[in-house]
């Protein structure tokens, strides 16, 4: 009897944020590397390096054309760039023909804002950077403040390192608790942030809505009819 | 009068473990978002794309020859591949000339190994995974079970998602607390592991022995005197 393996497809474009991307890849290329039957595979329009928000580029192994149908698939976010990607119409085709057919279709940070623009989360909860989640509902989506939200076969997780810990939850529910603090425990992964979690009772919500007014406009400032669907 | 632009440099090498990069460069490029005077690059032997142990390909942004003097240092880590570095004598000629004239030499998870195996550990108390921590004696450094370790300008972070955790503290040495929380909640670093920190009382330390072992072996086949060093 042979295992079929399973596809965890990671969308890469241009301007993307790392920290996004690779939390939860390292996470779930764990899977791989215990022998379970699931391979990771990183995807985007070319395989040729792509710039993103740090000084690094990074190279995708597939073209969205040569990428076999995932199992599940993962939509990092960003700042202007991930606004600008609102607009790019290969991306936002890749994410409506193939997320239907997946199990599960991932975003950390403000890639459930692209997931949104692909139409993909109207009547759903979901969540985002917390800077961004008065967008949301822009795209029929119900904004949920949580670490991550599950709807259906959508798990959307907050903001950029918010991915790691979606991440475990999907090792969780894939491979049960057992392979989960396994992979935990081969990244290290004991937080100790030196000045304690987020107290969200000081977060200045105000400045975040101008920071994510900044993105819009940085990304979207050819596409009118984006920017007034996400600043009137 | 102008400001000092202090470069933090991160290096690049075949096969690292991406996360141990990229945590810390989201960290330490946020200082730049910020509009302090600080400036993150990559370096490596070469521009081109270098494969890591994830399906992802990264480029650096200068090869080590056109690399301006750093501030700063950083080292990531990774597995067999991290091992198979401590005999590249460019990347460890690089790290021997270089960081004596930083202020901060920062690794995470095994690449204190690196900085071990190019003669800069010697008498220095230290960190890498706990899987590794074992082998720090064997280049004179002092192994310490802590989630980040300073001696002198050396800052060595624990395992893969530890150098999230040491770059916050080291964005609160160089720009205070305040900048630290900002940063911490732009990354929206609020961790909740779903099944809460390790618990380290259950971790098979034997097994991570047998598995540093493994990595040894597949990274240093042909280079007898290092695996005899490291195994014997």
């Amino acid at each position: 009897m042979t295992t079929e393996v399973r596809t965890i497809a990671f969308v890469l474009y241009p301007g993307l944020t790392p920290l996004d991307l690779v939390g939860p890849l390292q996470v779930l290329a764990s899977l791989t590397q215990l022998g379970l039957p699931y391979r990771t595979i990183t995807v985007s329009a070319t395989t040729n390096p792509l710039p993103t928000d740090l000084p690094l580029n990074l190279s995708a192994t597939h073209t969205y054309a040569e990428a076999p149908a995932p199992y599940a698939l993962l939509v990092p976010g960003g700042g202007g760039p991930t606004f600008r990607a609102m607009a790019d119409e290969e991306l936002l085709d890749y994410l409506r023909t193939t997320s239907p057919q997946t199990e599960l279709t991932l975003s950390v940070c403000t890639g459930s804002l692209l997931l949104a623009a692909a139409g993909l989360l109207e009547g759903r909860n979901a969540t985002t950077h917390w800077a961004c989640r008065h967008l949301l509902p822009r795209f029929g989506a119900t904004p949920v403040a949580e670490r991550w939200v599950t709807d259906g076969r959508f798990i959307t997780a907050a903001g950029v390192a918010a991915g790691i810990d979606a991440a475990l939850h999907v090792v969780q529910l894939l491979a049960g608790p057992e392979v989960a603090r396994g992979v935990q425990t081969g990244i290290e992964y004991d937080p100790q942030p030196p000045l304690g979690g987020i107290d969200w009772s000081t977060v200045d919500f105000e400045q975040g809505e101008q920071w994510s007014k900044a993105m819009i406009q940085e990304g979207l400032s050819n596409h009118p009819a984006l920017l007034a669907k996400l600043l009137d």
